[in-house]
């Protein structure tokens, strides 16, 4: 009899975004006049720009032709995209990445969710909370959490992101041997300043703990003292793995592409406590359960670190960011506790009710879409979460909606 | 301290065509002037064609505008490209199959791989030998095996595929639960006929088993008694679950789409014995770590379902199964025993020696490039796997030099 992995039956309701989408499915079912402006899910909504086409076009026309019909890459990426990458987005920013440390992949959400499956199933995991909920099911779906009791998993360590810490949390008093950080982070917006970035690389070389260190939103950063990548941390790169993605720097969410940094120095451990290259086995395992991105989005991510390239994703991301702080502005003029907002897409603030309660009611009275905070974890009960990927003009027209329903609580 | 998934350390080496890749790489590092033809990995290697070429520029240019451009879209894949599907490939063929039992993703390798991870550690697991690798080493990784001994892993029911049986296994005598099928059939180049596929369907109802039914050469077959899908077979939309890939019919290796088919029947057990539906479950996995396919990729996925479409993709099988039949013509006039290159892009041989002692010789002494076939499990010893995938001349300078090989041994 084929039997199921029964760590499936553990898994709360249904993906978060999945229950947002419904919901927003039943409103406009029931009120199919009623304009809707989704600041819910984080995806963007402008166009690729001139540059990206202009490569995507032609790595579309490469396939075209058998002289230049490019079949199976190399399932790490290419070389040239590899390359690009290192050079644009590391050395040149001081932090030292070779092309052979960079995996490209289709997505960040993918990355995140598989790389558990390289460790033990007894290790001790911490995450922020609230929290991108994937890093959580990943890890309840292999079996490493026991059962969902009062909002959380058990046997997690649970990482308090609230406005005591500024939503940066420090490290536990007691020891876990994987971590998750997200910074500029998704869903709080908060920053890690270098120095918070510090204490956690000494933390895990003091356990010998990794650290994975989801940098997805860091174009967005303009502080010119908050650090880009971990890797700008001395020591980080015996202790830390990095992704990255174009979804939200270049427009890629419906393009796929994004890329994990596994520095050689990085050392994980076998039972006996040798050590092993976490290079050579998430090689392995990529090389085994993935087959590369498709070539022409290769090309057209290219494109992006490209001069041209470089430009049009700046202005795309200072567009947004524009957004994020109109809806900062906003929350925060009517006197309510905001996060988020600069050096980040999203806003993060305290509803001053149940989260999902707010949800529905700025859905059902205002037709605006937002991203109930308690969704990310028991931490982000009262909180919503506002993203600012959308047109100027929807969030103009939103912000109003927003403050016609605040008013009214 | 982090420590590491010890089941990785039961893989052997390194993935088959890495190996072959690299050995690849030292020839031609060591005899930079010699000419090498490739008939190694299945890739193909014509351009994409017209229609499909139209229908993806077509895709990017909708990238290009912001009233027209796509995010994040479904992870399931979108509505159009899921209905084409599960009318062209199933529907109009007397396959049931309903577009929302149709999940689109980036590869088969990648569904093939992932699949096993909705199934209880203990279930017992048949695969063919020889095997596509991915089949076994992702159960390896997720630590449904024992260690390698004697070319095999302990734990694994191995179904020997050889020339007594038509190198198309029969079910066991005792009861597994997940069987790994795939026909035509990688590497053999076996096609299993209805009353094949009527005895495993019978197997899996008489022992709550389930089939796992890579189908990804099916645009290959051209006898009509042949079937294309298992779920021509009565009873199987309980029991069965289908891989399919644009990557060899349609030449979407470098461009990447396929999709997998879970019926709404089909029934998987908890511990108690409770059914519950493998559908939900897949669609759980899909939604929590993948994002969906390239939008312009499922746009040009969905030109090959148009009339145009599907005669530039039949016409493009046809010319791999001309250099197919070519080679098998040229192998088997030399008097060896050879399976598939009929209804398969695959040419299957007992090379009468070691297979990689065979594999080395043809690749230094020839300089043409083969897949060894004990690379694919103990029983693929002694054969050697041929592609069809190549240009017309190419396939007519290498069976040249095969044939040179063969007649020196």
């Amino acid at each position: 009899m084929i039997r199921v992995n029964p760590n499936y039956q553990k898994l709360q309701s249904s993906y978060l975004f999945s229950t947002v989408a419904k919901k927003v499915k039943d409103f406009q079912t029931n009120n199919p006049q009623k304009p809707l402006i989704r600041l819910g899910i984080g995806d963007v909504t402008r166009a690729l720009s001139p540059a990206i086409i202009k490569a995507f076009h032609e790595g579309v026309d490469e396939m075209a032709a058998d002289e230049t019909f490019k079949g199976y890459g190399p399932e790490q990426g290419y070389s040239f995209l590899r390359e690009l990458i290192a050079e644009s987005d590391f050395v040149s920013k001081g932090a030292k990445v070779s092309a052979e440390e960079v995996f490209v992949s289709d997505g960040a959400k993918c990355d995140t969710g598989n790389f558990q499956e390289l460790f033990s199933q007894d290790i001790r995991i911490a995450v922020p909370d609230p929290v991108y909920p994937v890093y959580v099911d990943t890890n309840v779906m292999a079996g490493r959490t026991g059962t969902f009791v009062d909002g959380r998993y058990q046997g997690l360590t649970y990482l308090d992101s609230n406005p005591e810490n500024g939503f940066v949390p420090s490290p536990p008093n007691h020891a876990v041997d994987l971590i998750y950080l997200c910074f500029p982070n998704n869903p709080t917006g908060a920053c890690a300043s270098k120095d918070d970035l510090k204490k956690w690389v000494e933390y895990a070389h003091q356990h010998k703990a990794l650290i994975l260190f989801d940098a997805a939103y860091e174009a967005f950063i303009r502080d010119p003292a908050l650090p880009h990548s971990i890797f700008e941390i001395e020591g980080a790169r015996e202790v830390a793995v990095e992704f990255r993605s174009l979804s939200k720097s270049a427009g890629f969410t419906g393009t796929r592409l994004a890329y994990t940094v596994i520095p050689k120095e990085v050392k994980v451990y076998d039972e006996s406590g040798n050590a092993q290259s976490l290079h050579e086995m998430w090689n392995r395992r990529h090389t085994t359960k993935f087959n590369g991105v498709s070539y022409p989005v290769q090309k057209a991510a290219g494109a992006v670190f490209s001069a041209k390239g470089k430009v049009e994703s700046k202005a795309l991301c200072d567009y947004y960011l524009e957004n994020a702080l109109i809806i900062r502005k906003t929350i925060s003029d009517l006197g309510y506790k905001v996060s988020g907002g600069l050096d980040s897409p999203y806003v993060w603030f305290d509803t001053g009710m149940d989260s999902w309660q707010f949800f529905d009611r700025l859905l059902n009275n205002q037709g605006v879409v937002c991203t109930p905070g308690v969704g990310f974890g028991q931490s982000g009960q009262g909180y919503a979460r506002f993203s600012a990927f959308n047109h100027r003009q929807n969030v103009i027209e939103a912000v109003e909606l927003i403050k016609k329903e605040l008013s009214r609580s």
